[in-house]
């Protein structure tokens, strides 16, 4: 069971969180809970940072942010004594989660559970300090980067072999659409694993992209549901599991990207390679890469776009910088108010025909598409952000995913579209 | 160096303690921190688990705790940093500190200082958040009792040899007596650690009493000092080292005390014991003992009389009521409001009469003395709370130990009075 941090923002809150794990546990499970910190307490302890210095050392950073967890889990703990049961609070170190030691943005190398093993066997209930670890050489805290806690929580699952890994957030499950933009969105039964994978890697929030990577890869059945309601949310499981695919499961989107236009890049092998090593050592996140070919003599060299967040906008014009003379690149062109919209289905695999109904659709609200990329289930076009929410509506509309199109949800197992 | 949590409570105070670390670094000296939480931050995570459970379970309140001087690490290192020098910031577990496993007053075992030497050899400012350890079986986080950043400090320094542990406060060194109640009160130059211990002991507060030991026990030399001017403090050192000593060196006092009265106690053989075992168990903190005989066959029992902090009368009160049937204690009595004035100093134990001129100071201001205890270096008076102030001034004035009585301080080594 993972608590996301507005799960436990407050007293209450976090008893409520208590009682459900309690819950749970008087059910006849063995429970292992992992805990993000508190509400606003992340964004406080990098004010802190902020106030102290520009340009915090990664390690000091995570020292200082790993502990936010901490006081979850210890306060969580005693809640849960309260309930009558018994409890245990483990840092990410004390857990076993090894990991390297890349600083705020660590990878999970082996989860080591014998400690958490050997707790359940006492019949103790185990809360786990989410976001962190400890790396493997140095013995140094780490953190996992924002939403770590949703990996650390499917590796926690891997590791003692869990029947289910229940990811409470305050939605109540994965939509069709975000339900602020599209208001007949409905509540999926079941994704898969890669089409959560598109869904995360296109703008769903509701599960971080490594953790359903982590999930597919050592088969964890994930669980998205809400902290204060119950009824089941929606299951992210392996394909076999998701019975008969609908066309189309979601409509997914972004507003906050932006688009940087090279031109003139020599025509020369090796300089993309250049290029994205640059904005990879910068750690700028690039989504969509578009080239095009010169076409003839008369133009100079390539040209070249890519899409990264508008946050990395920065980082990656600063880090392109140094190229221009080397790559001999003419211009450098950028377009900070882009979005994306992507419709996601593993069912497009045996269906031509989708991508044409997508650009049909935006043509038809005159939305103009300026970049296309494309996967076996899913299909992105970048637009421009301030008509995001126009090709969300009508993509949603136009695939029939609405409440009112189809038939009401059933219990899982039960699908039968 | 260790400073307290006034000293690193906002962004600019802690900016201040890295300058003052970085310039004892910069002096050629290798140079080893331990920081205490910042400002309120022990009490509001103290709050918050009050908020969760009326008696938090203690393994979770170490974990919740000692979140708070990691922090303070984590975000001096970053401003280390920004000064240009290398600076690590270190858990308690990290940095060596074993303690046993008695949780929220963990007792340090041992201190394996290689990390630390390790770092201090690749030429970085190491930083140790204090107050805490790790339990040497269960590895579990361990916090040391308030204060408990004093004791991390020395206990430090005697494991990597320093030469000195500074301790930086918001006080500029040990005073004759408290100058919010002694107007010409006098900062002392030198205290030996005997000294010292009887003081904190009797309610100085500048250092903790567990330090205070520890550092004589290992023969670490400490230097109490200001965070907030330049300018020696007060050293406390070896006896061998503080010179001729004055008769008197300091008065001290609580406010805080309250005592209890057994009368009808069974004279049998055991019957102490069992009374102070069962208010050890419960934690109680007992201070002064006074027991008479019972006069003849007349007396039912002994009368026992002991003082406790006022915060444990409660526990005290409690923890003898199972025994008042074994025992045949007749009644019990409680004295909430009592205080304690001491005199303190190594240069008594070669003086008779100090003891009849303190008594006869206090009678001059009509101040009743209820229980008397003294050790070769001190006499403390039971006295009445609301006439502790008057009785720390007459005595600070009887035996001269204000500024304009004595001649002013020079710098240490050049004592001569």
């Amino acid at each position: 069971m993972k608590f996301g941090g507005t799960s436990v923002a407050d007293a209450e809150r976090l008893k409520r969180a208590a009682r459900r794990i309690v819950a749970a546990r008087e059910q006849g499970n063995r429970v292992v809970a992992v805990l993000s910190a508190r509400g606003k307490t992340t964004d406080e302890l990098v004010a802190a940072a902020e106030e102290i210095s520009p340009t915090p050392d990664p390690r000091e950073m995570d020292m200082l942010l790993s502990t936010g967890e901490r006081i979850s889990c210890a306060l969580c703990a005693m809640a849960i004594h309260d309930l009558g049961h018994r409890a245990i609070s483990l840092t990410g170190s004390q857990a076993g989660i090894v990991t390297d030691s890349s600083h705020t943005k660590a990878r999970i190398l082996e989860v080591r559970a014998e400690r958490i093993e050997a707790a359940l066997a006492e019949d103790m209930i185990v809360l786990v300090a989410g976001f962190q670890g400890v790396s493997n050489h140095s013995h140094d805290v780490t953190t996992l980067g924002r939403g770590g806690s949703d990996t650390t929580a499917v590796a926690l699952a891997a590791a003692v072999g869990a029947d289910v890994c229940e990811i409470y957030t305050d939605v109540s499950g994965v939509y069709s659409a975000d339900p602020r933009i599209v208001s007949d969105a409905r509540k999926l039964e079941a994704v898969s694993f890669e089409e959560m994978l598109e869904m995360a890697a296109s703008g769903a929030k509701v599960l971080q992209l490594r953790s359903v990577e982590y999930a597919r890869n050592h088969g964890v059945r994930i669980h998205c549901r809400s902290s204060f309601e119950d009824g089941p949310g929606t299951f992210v499981v392996g394909e076999q599991e998701t019975m008969e695919h609908a066309l189309i499961t979601a409509v997914t989107h972004s507003t906050e990207e932006a688009r940087v236009t090279l031109t003139g890049v020599r025509d020369e092998p090796g300089a993309a390679a250049r290029i994205f090593e640059a904005l990879s050592d910068a750690n700028c996140n690039v989504d969509m890469i578009i080239q095009n070919e010169p076409l003839g003599e008369g133009r100079e060299g390539a040209e070249l776009s890519f899409t990264v967040p508008r946050d990395d906008l920065r980082l990656a014009l600063d880090a392109l910088e140094p190229l221009v003379e080397e790559l001999g690149i003419g211009r450098i062109d950028d377009e900070p108010e882009m979005g994306k919209v992507s419709i996601v289905g593993a069912g497009m695999k045996s269906h031509p025909g989708v991508a044409a109904k997508v650009f049909g659709t935006l043509a038809g609200e005159g939305i103009n598409i300026e970049m296309i990329s494309t996967s076996p289930i899913k299909i992105s076009c970048v637009i421009r952000a301030d008509r995001v929410g126009d090709a969300v509506q009508a993509l949603h509309s136009a695939f029939e995913l609405g409440a009112d199109a189809i038939q009401r949800e059933r219990p899982i197992g039960e699908q039968s579209r």
